[in-house]
């Protein structure tokens, strides 16, 4: 059959599939499955059909049953002969399911100014550096690189990937303790789910925190334990006693807090890990963008052997590309390649590729330079005019991150400040509306100032300034 | 500090951590800071340290301290000063971890004519169209699509998914009732633990099948249930008192046997789904590729409220890539998205937009168009050879696909045919030795045809066939 794939090719703009029934005369199997495939819009109105040659050829039947088919539909009025050949559909389906226009893209209704936490500018996406990555990429990479790989991830990125968080961001990682995965939140899941499988039942997490973490958690079965935060970070001293395998932690700048975990604490930290043999997870969430004092060591680089560190592009580069990194105790690589290999074989590794490109070229480090910039002026902007048009309020965890949090007297206050906001289109997140907290919540805005596009976000400052002087 | 950047990025060619100490003088700390830098080979010999006056504003230290700090690792011969100014490192890090060049991708050991089934040739990855759409793509997706959407999928995906399937495949589905996922892997995973989470504990799969695939359905803490193949495909009507909740099938070509699921017990199947209420899951594997008579219309088309159908890009364009997508029904909806939630947030918009272009361009039909010529061609000359060359052995399953399989008289005489072709170095998998069975495992040989690139086919099928002639 392959000689007549040419022509139907050229009869036929697109692939379709037509099936016959079981029973029947030929023509009227053949008639059966065209009228179905009219009926159900899979071929609309205008749409060209096969000549009746080429159709009998494709289906293997004799081409007196097209013709016999295509004369009776025609005589029905569902397809016609075209002046100078050619047959075509006449009417158009009875029902358009699948035909009507494309939905447009989600966006967030009724938001002008979005100052929601810990989101990126999708508008700071490199495309042009990302597009040169991968076209070097597909012109270099050879053929055995494309197909089915290492679940750990694609050695050359785990190379670079190891360069990288050695020299910029002080981890003591070799490539072989690196599982490359599509975000922080699919390391997270898979590390749990390893902890699962490993004998685990019970997993710490600061208090507040993400929701989604907690529910996560709980979602792999783990019996949750909540850590308060003070001004020191995670109260550390409660792991002792709670029986927990594991703690997730952001101890570089609690979110949503933006406090640090103390040097005291951390040390404490480890050492009840190495004494009970549990795993400390690390979510070094936004860990590239400090703007004041001097950056400070993961905790990671502190004890490798009991601390899993996880990381993303998904804050320096954006989301829209799924890369992301965990660097690992030796004794963990083989569970977490192996729930990797379960969960979706690998990352792609075309964007695996296009990430190596960027941290071998330099590309990778004047991004997040670039964006170091842009955030620190944001945050400027924002702690500028708090102070000038609401000096009441003093911003917290100021030092680093994408986010900034304003503690306000009560729920209420907080509600207010929401509802006020919403009102203005200023898209904000509350500690207590946020679910941020389960139990004793604060009252708080957390407000990110890395979300909003560039052209909005003076004005946006302005009018959130204006909203909070008039709330609290 | 933002004024120090340019400066500093001119002296520094990367984004260097740098910890100090908390304890201390401060020239003692710097000295020790770039020490350990030094030793632990993060700043590696030759490396250019910034000059004293940009890093004291980096570190926001005094100057002094830094000439200090130099003047004392210069001394101990860390570093030295050169000729026309600058500072470099003098000395080669005394462990190298992670300074060796990159390991090479991984490619499999010895093999010289690879016959793994339902791989796809790599090269045959459309580099070139990939390349082209995504240019599209980043130069046309307004900055909103490009951060956190649905995790369902992109609209403009789903809505051209949906007209794609309903074309090409016969499918009876809306955007509405598709899940983009990262391929079938992915999808199964999702699918399998929310059928835990809503009380589904037991599921069947054919046997044979893909060993992964029972171990992934454990894993997620199903109980087995293993249903025989037989000339008619899967014996279904063992289903009526197993109890099971799901059943994983590849019916319209039995992986790895190649048989079809008849007609009788595809109607029987769909009714004793819709009497439990058990969900069919249909592994559309290689569906795009049939040769021969005409193609079957997926048991999802029969009832879609039954059947949660899976398909990838992984066969027809390659693996590099991470794209795949369910048709669920109605119900299973709200189950899969919060899955994908967990798992990962969302597949790679680039992606979603790249096979959404190639789509609507009509380059995603024609490279299969291509490839099913190819596959073809492929599978004519390995059925030639072996008619010719080892006409006793009876190859089945050549009506669709990228493999065949041929039956052997025993278990020795598959495992002195997979001997004799590791000897030649032609990779094969064996009924047996493959893990295909869990018990009572047939003798036989799967050859996929697809695996190898271009140039060494015609040479692979020729060893292969002298490899059999001699064993069996």
């Amino acid at each position: 059959m392959a000689k007549h794939e040419p022509r139907r090719r050229a009869k036929f703009a697109a692939d379709l599939f037509l099936e016959l029934g079981a029973w029947g005369p030929q023509s009227m199997r053949i008639e059966s499955a065209l009228r179905d495939a009219i009926r159900s819009g899979r071929l609309g109105e205008g749409a060209r059909l096969p000549s009746t040659r080429v159709l009998a050829a494709e289906i293997g039947v004799s081409r007196n049953s097209v013709v016999a088919a295509y004369s009776q539909l025609s005589a029905e009025g569902w397809i016609v002969g075209r002046r100078g050949g050619g047959t075509v559909v006449a009417v158009a389906p009875a029902q358009t399911l699948g035909e009507q226009a494309p939905p447009r893209p989600l966006r967030k209704a009724g938001v002008s100014f979005d100052f929601s936490p810990s989101e990126p500018n999708p508008g700071s996406f490199p495309r042009h550096e990302w597009l040169r990555a991968l076209r070097r990429v597909l012109a270099q990479t050879p053929d055995a690189s494309l197909g089915y790989g290492d679940p750990a991830g694609h050695a050359d990125l785990r190379h670079e990937l190891a360069v990288y968080l050695r020299r910029a961001r002080g981890l003591a990682v070799a490539p072989e303790n690196l599982v490359v995965t599509t975000g922080f939140s699919q390391g997270l899941s898979l590390l749990l789910r390893a902890l699962a499988h490993n004998g685990v039942t019970k997993v710490a997490v600061e208090h507040p925190c993400v929701p989604g973490h907690r529910a996560l958690i709980r979602r792999v079965g783990h019996e949750l334990v909540l850590l308060d935060v003070d001004e020191h970070g995670a109260r550390v001293a409660e792991l002792a006693e709670s029986g927990v395998g594991a703690v997730l932690l952001t101890p570089n700048r609690q979110h949503p807090l933006g406090v640090q975990l103390s040097p005291r604490r951390r040390a404490s930290l480890l050492d009840w890990a190495r004494t009970c043999g549990a795993l400390v997870i690390e979510n070094d969430y936004d860990g590239e963008f400090r703007y004041d004092g001097h950056r400070i060591s993961p905790l990671q680089a502190l004890d490798p052997s009991a601390v899993a560190y996880g990381g993303t592009i998904a804050k320096t580069l954006g989301a829209a590309a799924r890369v992301g990194w965990l660097a690992l105790p030796t004794s963990w690589m083989e569970p977490l390649i192996t729930e990797k290999w379960y969960a979706d074989l690998q990352t792609s590794v075309l964007e695996q590729l296009a990430l190596t490109e960027l941290l071998r070229s330099g590309a990778y480090d004047r991004h997040i330079r670039k964006m170091r910039g842009v955030h620190r002026q944001r945050r400027d902007l924002l702690l500028e005019l708090l102070a000038t048009k609401v000096p009441v309020l003093q911003p917290s965890g100021i030092a680093a991150g994408l986010s900034v949090v304003v503690e306000v007297c009560d729920i209420e206050t907080e509600a207010a400040v929401l509802a006020a906001a919403r009102d203005r289109g200023i898209a904000l997140r509350g500690l207590s509306q946020g679910n941020y907290y389960e139990r004793d919540a604060k009252a708080g805005i957390v407000i990110g100032y890395a979300a909003a596009p560039d052209h909005s976000y003076a004005a946006g400052v302005e009018a959130l300034a204006l909203v909070l002087a008039a709330a609290v």
